[in-house]
C-alpha cells in the first residue's frame, strides 16, 4: 500500500464529514452491529485502476478493524467483473464508508482510464515518442490525486504547481508589452531573474513567436492552439533544439495527428477538468 | 455575493496552497508590482453560470485589495463572449489566482450546465413534473459546491448526506435477509427505529418489491435500473400513493422517456461524478 | 469500541491542547517515567453511561501504549461504585489524560442520565408512546456527541442540523406575513420548493394555526409552548393525521402530563443546553 | 468588541459546519434574499451577560454584511426583556446564524450568572474576602470561553491548564508513597524540580496533612472535601502563612459557611461542568 | 518513545507538505519500491541530543511500515560518529522523510547543545546554583519543541506563554505612569487583580526600582540589562527575600560573572532565537 | 503590503495560540482597555529588513482595529535606531501581540541579514557572478518565510521542495549501485523517467564523477564538499557546459574563494538552519 500525504488524509476526513458517515440512520436502524460482511470492489467497465489505496484508507478511517486486501495494483487494466479488493468486517462500517470510498476510486480510475486512451492513441502513431501530460486544471483540493491518476494511466505530469517552473503565457507577455518589451526580451528577463534550477517555457501562437522564443533561449516552447500543419512548420523551425509542447483543445479525434508532428509533450486539460467516472461497485456478502 | 461556508473557505485555501499561488516565479520575474490590470471573466461556450462567488472569493483571498464586480448572477444562461465579472487591481495578484478561480468556476458551471440540459429535456415532455435530482456521487470535499451547482442548473438536491434520510438499498436488504426478514419487515423496522422527522425511501428492482414497499409503508420508492415499460407498470401499481424516484443509468438519451412515466424524481449520478468543465477564460487588460 | 468521526478526534486534540496535557509540570516533577499504574474509571452516582469510547480514545491519544479495557457499554445503568473501564500503563500518561477524559465522559453521561429520567417518566404514563427528542441547543462543537448521548439515554434525535428537514418557525412566518402570506400558503410554498425527500414541520401556538397547518399539508406539527389542555384539544383536532411534537419549557414536572396527551414527540432543549455532569472518578493504583 | 483567539474562531466554524448553517432549506424555501430584518437579542431571565462578542462574531461569520451593535457589555446584569444587541441585514442570514449564536451566548451567560450567584453569596458573609474560582472541569474545546464567562460573573480563574502551576493531588502522592516518600518530601521534591516562576499547591484531606504541607513549604494548600469545622481548624493551624483553597462538593447551600472560615479561594467545579443556559431569544422584525 | 502533543503532529504534517515529501520525482525515478535500506542517524559534532522522537515520528508519518529504533535517549551527550537511531524499511520512504526529520533533529539538538554549554559554564562557578532559563523568543510554531530542547540541555523553562504568570515589563509600567502610578503601586495592583495561584515578576533597571519592587511585594525581580556590579548591589539589597532573575544580553562571555552574583535564574533569549544546528547525518545502507 | 499564503496565516494563529496571546493576565490586570498607545518597531542593529508584513499581520490578527503603517519595505538596509513601522491603537492589544510579531520579524530579518553578508562578500570578488542560494534546511513550518527572507537579502532560492526538481544525491547513487548501475546510467535513467519540464542535478565528490555527470547529460552539477582547488579543476573540466553549484560547509571565511572559481551557485545551509535573530524592539508611547 502506498503512503498518502497529510493533505489526502485531510481530504478523506472532509469527505467523511460532509457525507456524515458516522451519522447514518439507515445503518443504525437496520444493520445490527454483530453482522459481519465481506465487500468486494468490482469493476463494471473497461479501464485502468487508480486510487485503490485511497479507497481502502477510507474504509480503514471509518473502522480500523476492517481488514482490507488489494487484489490488484493501481495502473492495472480492468474489465467488467474484475475484482479489485476485498474489505471484511463489520457490515455497518463497510456500508458507511462505501460511497466516499467509491467517489475517490471512480474519479481517479476515470482519469487514469481516459489518460490511457490518449497514451494508446499516441503509441499507435508510428515512431511517436510524444508524452501525454496533464495541466493545473484539476479539481480544487485534488491536485495530488488527479496528477497521481494521470501517471497511473501512463501519462506524465506537467508542472505540479506554479512554483515548479516558469511558464510565460499570453497574459505575462501582454503585461510586459505594456512596458514596451518584446517576446525575446521577456524570455531573457525570465532567464536572468529566475532560479538556475528551473526551466523556462513560453507559450507561442505564431511562427514568428516560435523564432523569437528560440532566440530568447526558452528551454521549452508551447505551441498553443495551432493547427496541425502550422505545428509541423514550427517543428521544422525548432529542429530539435528545444523541448516542444502542443497544447489547446486537443482531444481523442486530433491527438494522433498532433503526435505525428513529433512534439515531445501533448498536454490535455480535459484529463482532469472533464472527467468520466469509471463504473465500480461494492458487492457485499454476508456470512 | 452569497456567503460561503467555512469548509469552502478551507477548500479555497487548500487549492491555493496546492497550486503554490504565493510562490509564482513567473509572476515574480516578469510582472512588476506596480502594474495594474483589469481581468474579465468571459464565457467561451453556452451554459449556465455557477460558482462566480467562489471564484471571486479566490481572487480576494489572494489579494484583498483586488476589486471584484459580478456582472451576472449564478444561474444565468451564458454564451460565448458573455462577460461574467471584472477583477481589477495588481496584475500579479490576478495572475496568481487565475487558475484556481477558474478551476472552481469551470467545474461548477459545467455541472449547472449539464443539469440544465436534463431539466430542459424533462420540461419538453408534455405534462411532466419530474424533478432532476443529484446523488451523493460528488467529488470528495465538493459536496456543498456540487449540490449548489445542481440547484443553479434548475435541479433539486437529493440527500445532502447519509444523515438526511433513510434510504434502504440492496445491501441493507441483503443484510437483513441473512436474518430472515423480508422487504416489508425491513421497511417497518426502519420506520419503527428511525426518527419521526425523516422519510424512509426504499430501492426496488421488481414489481413484487414495489408492492412490498407499498405494504411496508415506505414514503418514497426508488425504481432502480428498471426498463421504462416496467417503470410505467410500477407507476400504475403505486398510483400516486407515494413519491417515486427513478434511478440508475439514466442519461440524455433516456431521460425524456423516464419523465414520460410520471415519476416525481429522476436522479442522475453523472451530474456530479462525470463532469465537463464549461469553457471560461480570464482576459487581462493593462491600463 | 465504536468508531469516532474526524470532528471528534479534532475536538479531543483541541481539548488536550487547551489543557496542555503534554506540558504537565506536576507529573514531570513527581512521577518518574518507570512508574506503572492501573486506573479505574468508577461511577460515583446513579445514571446512564455515555462517552466511554471517547474517554478511552483520550487516554490512547495521550499515550498509545496505554492498554484500555471497557467493562461496560454505553447505555448501561451505573450506580455509585460501578467500575466502567480500566486503563493500564505509564502512571504519568494516565494522569495527564485524566481531566480531559473525565470532562467528556461526565458531560455525556450526564446528558444520557437526564434523558433517561425523562424517558422513564414518559414510560410511566399508561399507554404513552411519546418519544423524548433533543434539539439543536447543543454545546458548540459537541453536536455529534450530545446527540449520541441522548440516544444512549433512550431518547431520539430531532434534526441533526438545519439541512435535515424544514422547520417553519415563528420568524419564518413573520417574514412571509410581511409579504402578505398566511400560514397555509407558507406551508404550501415550503412543500413546493423543498426536496421531495424531507419532511415539513411547522411550529404553531394556537388552535387556529393547528387547523391551518393541517390544511397546508404539514407533515409534522409542533405545538409550541401550549398549556396541556390546549395541547389536548390540538390532538383532538389533528386526530392522528400527522406527527405531533410538543415543545417549549417542558421539564420533569410537566413531561408526564404532556405525554398523557398522546403527542408523538416531546422535545426538551434542556437535555443538552443545561446539563449536569455525572460524577465519575479515576482511581489510580500502583503496582 | 473584544478580540477572539484563533481557537474560538475555529470553534465558531465547527459549530456552523455541524449545524449546516449554509445549507438551510427552510430559509432557502421561504425567505427571499431581498427581505431585510432587524434581530434583537433579548434576555428572558435574570442573570449576567457573557459571550455577546462571540455571538455577534457568529452572525458576522455567516454574513459579513450584517450590521451588529452591542447595547450592553459582557458582565452586565440583565433581566427579562433587557435588550442586549441588535443585528440588521439579510433576514435569511440572521436566521441561519441564530441557533449557533444563541448556543454560545446562553451557555456563557449561564456560567456567568451562576458564578455571580456564588460571588454574591460570599459577599453576603461579613468580612469575607474569599474568591470564587473555577476548575479545569470545562466543556472540551470551551476552556477559554468557560473561564472568560467565570470572570464576567465576578469569579476568578484557577489554573488555565496543567502547565499553569503545580497542583499535587492524591494520585501524585500515592504514586510517590509507592516510592516510600511522605507528603513533606513530595512537596520539597516539587519545589526543587519545578520552575522558580510557578507556585506549588497541595491537596490535603486531614489536619496532619495540613501540618505536613506547611512544613514542606507549599505555597497554596487546598482543603479537599473537608467538613466546615475541620476546615476552620485547618485555618487556625495555617494561620495566614499560605494561601488556602477550599474545594470539593461546595454548592449554593454550603458556600457561605465555607466563606465564613476565611479561606482565600473557593473552587466550584459545577460552575462549568453543570451549567444552566440563561434564557435569551432573538426577536426578528421586518421592515 | 515520548508522546507528542497534537500541535507537534500538525507541525510534522505541515513540514512534510511544504517539502512535498510525497511528491519526490528523484525517488520516483531512481529508487525502485522493492529496494530496502537501513538508515543510521549519526552525530557529526559534539553536543546534546534532543528531538529524536520527533525525527522518528517523521519517518513513521511518511511510512508506518518503517521500523525505527532509538539507540540513545534525548539529553544524551554525543560526539562525531555517535549512532543515534536506526530506521529500516523502504529506501524510498527513508529518503523522502530524511530532510524533514533532520530539520527537526538538528534544530532541537542545537538548542540543547547550546543550553548545555551555558549550564556547564554556570556549574563551573564555585557555589553557583543559578539556573539557565529560556524566554518566549522561540521560532513561531515551535514553542513546545524549543522549550523541551532547553530542558534536555539541562536548562529550565521560564513562562511557557503569556498566561503562565505575570511579568511586569517596562511598557506596562510606562502605561500606568501615564495614569500617575508608581512602580510600587503597579505591583500592588497586579497582586490584587491577579489569580492567587500565579506569581508576579517585575522587570527593574535601577537599584531604586529594586527597592520599590521589594516594597510592592513582587515574588520575583528581574534585573534587566544591569552591569554585573550593579547586579551584585541589587543582590545585597534583596538579600534573599525574593527570587532573582538576571536578563538581557547575557552570553557565553558574561554568564559566569552573572552566575557569580548568586542570582537564581539567568535567562538567555539566544538559546532559542539564535540557534546553531547540530550537524547530524543519515547514512543509508542497502541490503 | 504583500499578501501572505494560507499556511502563513495558520502559522500566525499557531504562534498566537501557543503564546496564549488572548490570555494575558499581565495586560488584563494592568492596562485598562481605554489606554491608547503608539508602538514603533525599531532596529537595534545593522541588517536587512524582512518579515515586516508578517509582523504587522500578527498585530492585525490580535486586534483588527490596530492601525499599522510600514515605514520601510522588506529588503531595506537598517541600522540601530531605524524606524520600521508604526502600530497605533489599544495599548493592551499591542502588548499581547508584541512577542509573536517580533519572533517572526527578528528571525526573518536575521536570515536576510546573513544572506546579504554572503551576497556582498561574493560581489567583492572581481568578476564573480555566483549566486548565493538556500537549501531545504529550513525550520519546519517556515519554508515559505525562510526562503522569502533569503530573497530579501539578495539571495536566490534553490528547490522550494522535493517536487521542484531532480537532485541525485549520494544515497540515490548508492541505492542504484546496489543494482549495478554507474553514475552515468543513473543520470540517464533520471532524464528518461522525469518530466521534460524539470532539470536534473547531480551531486559529485570527485573529478571522475564530474566527467561521468557530463557524459550522463546532467543539467546541473553540484560539487559537494570539494576543496577549492579541486573545485577549480572541476570548473575547467565542465568548461561552461552546464550550471555548477558549490555546496557543503561553505561559510563567511571560504565563500570568496569559492566564488573565485566561477561557480554559478553557492548554496549555504546555515542561512536557514543556523540563524541569528536581528535585534529589533517595540517602543510603546502613550498619548
Amino acid at each position: 500500500m502506498i503512503e498518502l500525504p497529510p493533505e489526502v488524509h485531510r481530504l478523506i476526513d472532509s469527505a467523511l464529514t460532509e457525507d456524515q458517515a458516522f451519522n447514518d440512520p439507515t445503518t443504525q436502524a437496520l444493520v445490527p452491529p454483530e453482522i459481519q460482511g465481506r465487500g468486494i470492489l468490482r469493476a463494471k467497465a473497461d479501464g485502468i485502476l487508480a486510487g485503490l489505496d485511497v479507497a481502502l484508507a477510507v474504509f480503514n478511517r471509518v473502522d480500523n478493524q476492517l481488514v482490507t486486501k488489494e487484489l490488484l495494483q493501481d495502473g492495472s487494466a480492468v474489465s467488467p467483473g474484475t475484482e479489485l479488493a476485498v474489505v471484511e468486517g463489520s457490515a455497518g462500517s463497510i456500508l458507511k464508508a462505501e460511497r466516499v470510498a467509491l467517489n475517490f476510486l471512480q474519479r481517479m480510475s476515470g482519469i487514469a482510464s481516459d489518460t490511457n486512451r490518449y497514451v494508446l492513441e499516441v503509441r499507435s502513431v508510428a515512431g511517436s515518442k510524444s508524452r501525454i501530460v496533464d495541466t493545473r486544471k484539476t479539481a480544487p483540493g485534488h491536485r495530488y490525486l488527479d496528477k497521481y491518476a494521470v501517471r497511473m494511466g501512463g501519462g506524465f505530469n506537467h508542472r505540479l504547481n506554479l512554483a515548479d517552473g516558469i511558464l510565460i503565457k499570453d497574459n505575462h507577455i501582454q503585461a510586459l508589452k505594456s512596458q514596451e518589451m518584446g517576446l525575446k526580451e521577456v524570455i531573457q528577463l525570465a532567464l536572468a531573474k529566475a532560479s538556475h534550477t528551473i526551466k523556462v517555457e513560453v507559450e507561442v501562437e505564431t511562427l514568428d513567436e516560435v523564432r523569437e522564443a528560440l532566440e530568447g533561449g526558452a528551454h521549452i516552447i508551447m505551441l498553443d492552439n495551432m493547427p496541425v500543419d502550422m505545428m509541423q512548420r514550427a517543428m521544422d523551425i525548432i529542429d530539435g533544439r528545444v523541448v516542444v509542447e502542443a497544447s489547446g483543445g486537443i482531444d481523442h479525434d486530433t491527438v494522433r495527428a498532433v503526435a505525428g508532428t513529433g512534439v515531445d509533450l501533448i498536454s490535455v486539460g480535459a484529463l482532469t477538468h472533464s472527467t468520466t467516472a469509471l463504473d465500480i461497485s461494492l458487492d457485499l456478502e454476508f456470512s
